[in-house]
């Protein structure tokens, strides 16, 4: 179990790949000061790590009387094992970047890093909805689809740090191709929020129904027109939510074959539409799962706010370093 | 890692529908003695593990000069946290028997009880083809698909020790039903040896191609009828193996993308076909996965003679024990 001392601080860093969050954060989870710089802007590592350092300093100073234990760092495509960014697609760094060591060496403090939706694992076991568990999944449903996976209380990395890619996994073999992966069929082509999009276009093609969303033009559909149609009633809109789920669910249930969770904690924007997914993803989680499985596996969403929970998850690895 | 004394013996158990095989192994691996008696002669489990016992006391008796660690047993639905098998379609005990817990006061040493998956894949990481690994996943390819995953080192039993059941994953929804399950598209409804049977009678009636199949009445085509007309460089029979190797990669692509193993393990009597299972097998594993896990991921043979892994397996449990 990770040390929690009173009198230590430990720094997130959500990095996104307009934005990057940043808090300063308590042994009980509280954010004692947070902000946010923009990533896009910095065309080098050096830079950002450079504009984040700036932004940081005068909040560690403010914070003078604690120690500050360690920056931890969730971001796209980062290596735990190796503290590295390996080629990630929304970054505008290339190639491999060694930022747990370039952070380490600016701010003289030991930097721990994984990916964002692994960061998040971390933080729903030691804040959230997973608090206690030893085996759990957080499926991040966002622009993109993450996971983080815990069994016998440790994240699994695999033998090289990428474990837990769940958003790639095929669910419809044959099936949509996704726009960047190439990847045909994978759980993200469908339940993220562009996959959503993507199912209410093919719907509105395939039928001539009405529907509030013909209101919009294809391109002015996004993800929350659809979600504002469908708490409208809009038939079309509540079948988009409802096929989402039935691919969650069906993925949910391989999942949980898989490692035998305790839980499975949802967490990101498309959650937002509450039981339009939650209900149908829960039907076809069950109906696709051997008995012994069945009816024991808790379906919730993650307790911790979308805002906070980033810096959270990146926090709390710092309190699992030795 | 496991203490082996060279003074210490451990007993191995494989329980299987019919048959129930034993051996007594020492601490480099070697079966000193083995037996095998009917498990489905005996209607209750008293009556079995009274016949176990009469059957290894001589052998037992025979090696006076060590010391018996343990038992370790393999089961269909063994639980490894409770130590009982719980309603295993497969053996004539219903409902939950408390196996180990028997067995432990029959013989008056520890009992460790798992299913024959995780045992499997244990043996492999003791004495096979997974020595020195702590990711990896085992997949037996026989009359069922069964599994075993190691990550971090330890074997994944998820929060009730079901963990593991990738046999029972859908990959074609809407697919195959299973003959017993009653799941749609699992795995194991088309890789197991019932599987590639089935498949091979599908393209029989698909087609009117010719075929050394069509020698043998359709209740008469066995997976070993396939695997022969296979190697005779029968189309049919070659498509069958193809078919099931694209199945099984698109398969151990998303177990792949969930715990980024070392290495894959197969093991079974479907891995008899080599090369006709293999090469499909890699070619769809490999296009089913993100550029991260491409060429990364060892795919290999177990390196255990199946009549001695399962025995293996089981007593390497023992080696685990505190």
């Amino acid at each position: 179990m990770a040390q929690l001392n009173p009198m230590e601080l430990a720094i997130g860093v959500d990095i996104g790949g307009t934005n990057t969050k940043y808090g300063i954060v308590n042994h009980r989870g509280e954010i004692l000061e947070q902000g946010s710089l923009r990533t896009d802007d910095h065309e080098t590592p050096e830079g950002f790590v450079e504009a984040l350092h700036g932004a940081l300093v005068p909040i560690m100073e403010q914070q003078h009387e604690y120690k500050i234990k360690g920056v931890g760092i969730g971001a796209p495509n980062g290596n735990f094992y190796t503290g590295t960014i390996e080629y990630a697609p929304n970054l505008r760094w290339k190639g491999v970047v060694p930022l747990a060591k370039m952070v380490s060496e600016k701010f003289w403090v030991p930097c721990v890093l994984t990916n964002d939706a692994n960061a998040a694992a971390v933080g729903e076991m030691m804040y959230g909805a997973a608090r206690g568990m030893r085996d759990f999944i957080m499926i991040t449903l966002g622009t993109g689809v993450g996971s983080g996976i815990v069994a016998n209380g440790q994240l699994i990395y695999g033998h090289d740090g990428f474990a837990g890619e769940l958003g790639h996994t095929i669910i419809r073999p044959g099936g949509r191709p996704h726009w960047s992966t190439s990847l045909v069929g994978s759980l993200e082509a469908y339940c993220s929020a562009t996959g959503i999009v993507l199912t209410a276009k093919e719907l509105l093609e395939q039928t001539n129904d009405e529907s509030l969303m013909r209101r919009y033009k294809p391109e002015e559909i996004t993800s929350k027109v659809v979600y504002d149609c469908a708490v409208q009633g809009d038939a079309l809109a509540k079948e988009t939510y409802r096929f989402t789920g039935q691919i969650l669910g069906e993925s949910l249930a391989n999942f949980i074959m898989f490692s035998s969770p305790e839980a499975i904690i949802l967490f990101g924007g498309v959650i937002k539409a509450g039981e339009l997914i939650m209900q149908p993803t829960k039907e076809h989680m069950e109906k696709n799962l051997l008995p012994i499985f069945q009816n024991k596996i808790k379906l919730v969403f993650s307790e911790l706010r979308e805002a906070d929970a980033a810096i959270l998850g990146a926090s709390a690895l710092v309190w699992e370093l030795k």
